[in-house]
């Protein structure tokens, strides 16, 4: 498909055919995203694939029971990965200097363009994908499941398959308030107003503020969603993976 | 183009011509951008755009010189940005808990996935990209720059213009060392050695060790591009601005 076609007709699949996925389409989605810029071509990053049934079904569990992760064939797990690089420089007797949080943030870059260059290619071959914010949250638990050694830190998930839904685009807030020209232009409470004003006049906003007994979207954004309790504890959480995996060495 | 094809013939580019780019053209990219998928449909990114000749000079020089920076005719920052979304919750009388570092995270994550749908969109165009690493470095003088306010962080730069070269595509470690099946499965020291063969067998790796003196590429990453010393120190200056801007409450 056309470039600009795919990425702007993009929705996220959350229902999934258990068709399997042909081992060559994987394989060139891979090489897709392998192509992603990479800082200083390290390609600071490792890709878990899973299709195993009974591992998908532990894997559903632990990102919170999302049906999805079980419904679909494969899940692809992004990792921020310095251990290959390590184990290269200490194998040609060069000292690597990769233990502390620039390293970590950088390799999580180099995960994400990959991430994000795979589910293009993915949706290019009529496969659905969905993004799974738990991997941050259940790191620690992506750790032991993994196995991961010292040094990997999964950043992000692809439940990736062939789509068993015909979904609608979701919305997007206006071009204008997201983009700055030149310099930050910061918020007024009217262009707060302009920027919202759409999101929260669809239909399907007006239904889960019935649903859910709040004022408006921001309350349930605030304390339903994606409440202070759980980021507090999710970031320690992720925090500390980051500390124990060797990433937060400040020597 | 073909997304595929697109996508497998990626090619850093750091020789600009001066043409500027059309309007229509920036505006489809970042309308492509913006259709990647965000966390909980937040959009908790910004995007500042840079045309004017003597910001991206100033620019140029931030991002240690790069000539490229000053050549190509737009520059866009990507940060993670809750402020906006801050000031939404605060106007509708929602106490927003998104002052900690899985919020910074989350936001980091949402903006590195519409840097690269706009890479991929900008190439589409025929337009050359790059990547700056040195964003996170300068990450506190960035935010001096462009005024970011509290609740914005820049995590990636791209420099956007035509092509003034044709380099061959970056040699990239073979797929198999990348991927683990089921598991993470870690790597023997043949393993190492079979992964980086190829790349340490280049000419440009031959030419590298002889004029940087030393006994391998390895060697060359660790002691000339990213030291332990830079990372260590890049690592203090990128955390600070993290906490500064107030992405590092407990509570």
């Amino acid at each position: 498909m056309d470039t600009l076609t795919n990425l702007l007709t993009h929705r996220t699949i959350r229902n999934y055919k258990s068709d399997p996925i042909p081992e060559t389409v994987l394989d060139k989605i891979l090489e897709a995203g392998f192509r992603a810029s990479t800082t200083g071509n390290m390609q600071v990053y490792s890709v878990i694939v899973s299709r195993d049934e009974e591992k998908r079904k532990a894997l559903c569990k632990l990102h919170f029971g999302q049906k999805m992760v079980e419904q679909a064939p494969v899940l692809l797990t992004f990792c921020a990965d310095f251990n290959r690089f390590n184990k290269w420089c200490l194998q040609r007797e060069a000292e690597p200097g990769y233990d502390n949080f620039l390293s970590f943030f950088t390799a999580a870059i180099d995960a994400l363009l990959v991430a994000q260059n795979a589910a293009v290619a993915a949706e290019d071959f009529g496969l659905g994908i969905c993004y799974l914010g738990t991997t941050t949250y259940q790191a620690d638990k992506l750790v032991d499941f993994f196995n991961l050694p010292q040094g990997v830190v999964p950043v992000t998930t692809l439940v990736v398959g062939y789509p068993d839904e015909d979904p609608e685009q979701a919305d997007r807030l206006p071009a204008s308030g997201l983009v700055h020209q030149e310099t930050y232009r910061d918020y007024s409470g009217k262009d707060i107003d302009d920027i919202y004003r759409e999101k929260e006049s669809l239909p399907q906003t007006a239904r889960l503020i019935e649903e859910n007994q709040l004022d408006n979207l921001a309350q349930i954004f605030a304390y339903k969603r994606y409440t202070r309790k759980d980021n507090v504890h999710f970031s320690k959480v992720f925090l500390d993976v980051i500390r124990d995996q060797g990433f937060m060495n400040q020597e």
